[in-house]
């Protein structure tokens, strides 16, 4: 018989509430015949202050016998700048090896975006997980001096690069558009841009069929305004990843309904699965998040883990909810939740 | 009597045509009085072709002469991607010491915009110029294995961090709002991201009546989207300064209409003005382009040499043109400048 073993982080502020419903909604989609086995962990800001710890070499072990993970949020105010993201979150992408990090973007119709005349939004960026300028290599000397130097060293290699083109190209080879993007900015960026440019345009050959296409980051960032229907798959860097896919969530619905998955393709360790939104302390404990995101997360781990028909029903269901929504006066957290649990049991 | 010797740089592409009417509106709206005396260089593709040079210091030296720069646009198709950028538009900018990077946005009525409902947009992005990823710093090794390395060093001096923030508190300080936003990453890039965060903090502190506030990169993106009216002044690092300022121009009327200048603010050496835009060559030498992102830079140009009466007719000449503009048949590149020429000069 089938199970999955997931380890639950619901983490700070609204990552509570909407991890709630994402494990409602997962629980209401499995078949009967598959175990779910929880573990919830205290990662976040509580057990910071308390222990000053964020992520321990015993905490990965523990997770490292999970099938995946499903976290909602870290992060609080309370906390200087830096800690718990380069403390957990990055700590535990660089740990696991999420070199993939899986965002995809589609406006449905009736989802309200900030752009004019309701466009065609259908694409996904695979961004790089594990190097670029997230990799923590650089310094500071003279610190509060004026005389202070502060560098942030990017890191690309052949290996890295690669290995996440290659899954892009395998990705855009899925999709009927068979379209891949490479966004870098190789004109300023000359030694990662020639690295990037050149391992894209060495394996583009292996995939006739997929058409490319080259857009330095800013102007992607104006063609996700004006044309954001001309993308189907995008392939990046790290940090321009981070910076697009915000962006694309704000003009696809919302980072209320913008998923990802930090995934480790070899499987040699549990990948994660997460809202792209944060913690959003000034919403936190008031049932006004809104757990679509979460749920949509939790449809990228189960077609990870192989469910793809209950992925499908996820998908289907928040299609469904969010057409429906249009108009509508706001509903709360678990009255969200509720709906999609109802709908993909149905 | 009063002079401009203006170094004047068409460059490749429509640099050449959106020049010829930036010079027009700056002939027009002078006084009688004023001496305008222009040379022209040729440096760009056409040159780099001819000598295998960019730009060498003989050229910096004839430069230095000049009270400023006018420059079209440079590249083109035909020279590997990096080549003109670093060996003339970066290697001009750090020879000069062009470390504010001024790039306004502003949406005016009737102006289209990507963005629903018409949303005010008023704010002017100071990007730091001669810092950050832009450096040069960086290498490669084992290039073109499986093994290959490269690296990308954004350097940030708190010398450098200063200066650009004080210009920025003096432009807030100037303006009705008085607000002024530091965008940055110093949750990830967290040695350069102190450095920024606290001689912001530190320079705030002689800006009493200057409300500052702080957005990672990711969350400006959106927020240029979903609420651009939040946005006053806006200071940031040199990458993210192109990456945000290409999506600013994108929602307040299009790269057609921002304009920027490479700004030397001790005037130790010559400021250089210029389009955001590049060199479009698909629409090169059809009179197509929109020279109205010159002739606003020829404002910027004349603000800095303290003709500020003349950059406000500018200024007002392109406003009323933009507003008339709406729902016409497009119009050529030198017929806009026609119009804004005899606006000004009116
Ligand atoms: C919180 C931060 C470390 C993170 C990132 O920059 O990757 C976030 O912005 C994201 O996009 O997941
Ligand atoms: C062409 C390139 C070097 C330049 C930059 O990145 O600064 C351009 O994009 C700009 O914004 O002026």
């Amino acid at each position: 018989s089938r199970s999955i073993n997931l380890a639950v982080i619901p983490g700070d502020g609204i990552g509570q509430e909407v991890v709630a419903e994402g494990l409602k909604v997962l629980s209401a989609v499995l078949p009967q015949d598959v175990k779910l086995e929880t573990k919830e962990y205290d990662f976040g800001a509580k057990r910071y202050h308390a222990t000053g710890e964020t992520l321990t070499d015993a905490d990965l072990e523990q997770l490292k016998g999970h099938d995946a993970i499903l976290l909602g949020a870290i992060g609080d105010p309370s906390v200087p700048s830096g800690v718990l993201e380069r403390g957990f979150l990055l700590k535990l992408r660089f740990a696991f090896d999420h070199h993939v990090n899986l965002r995809p973007s589609k406006l449905l119709p009736g989802v309200a975006t900030p752009l004019a005349g309701q466009p065609q939004i259908d694409f996904v960026v695979v961004r790089e997980g594990t190097e670029g300028p997230y990799t923590g290599n650089g310094g500071t000397i003279r610190k509060g001096t004026a005389h202070e130097i502060a560098t942030e060293v990017s890191v690309n290699t052949a290996y890295g690069v690669e290995r996440v083109v290659r899954d892009a190209f395998e990705r855009a080879q899925a999709r009927p558009r068979k379209k891949l993007t490479l966004v870098h900015k190789n004109n300023v960026l000359t030694f990662a841009g020639h690295l990037w440019t050149n391992v894209f345009t060495k394996v583009a050959e292996e995939y006739p069929e997929v058409t490319t296409d080259y857009l330095h980051v800013d102007a992607a960032t104006i063609f996700l305004v004006t044309d954001p229907g001309r993308f189907d798959v995008i392939v990046t860097d790290n940090l321009f990843g981070d910076i697009i896919t915000d962006l694309a969530a704000a003009v696809s619905g919302g980072i209320g309904v913008a998923a990802s998955g930090n995934i480790n393709p070899s499987r040699e360790f549990p990948s994660m699965f997460e809202p792209v939104h944060g913690s959003a302390p000034d919403i936190a404990g008031q049932g006004k998040a809104d757990p679509t995101a979460t749920v949509l997360s939790v449809a990228l781990l189960l077609r990870h883990l192989g469910y793809e028909s209950e992925a499908d029903r996820i998908d289907t269901a928040v299609a469904a909810d969010l057409t429906e929504r249009a108009g509508k006066p706001a509903r709360s957290t678990s009255e969200i939740g509720d709906a999609l649990a109802v709908r993909v049991a149905g």
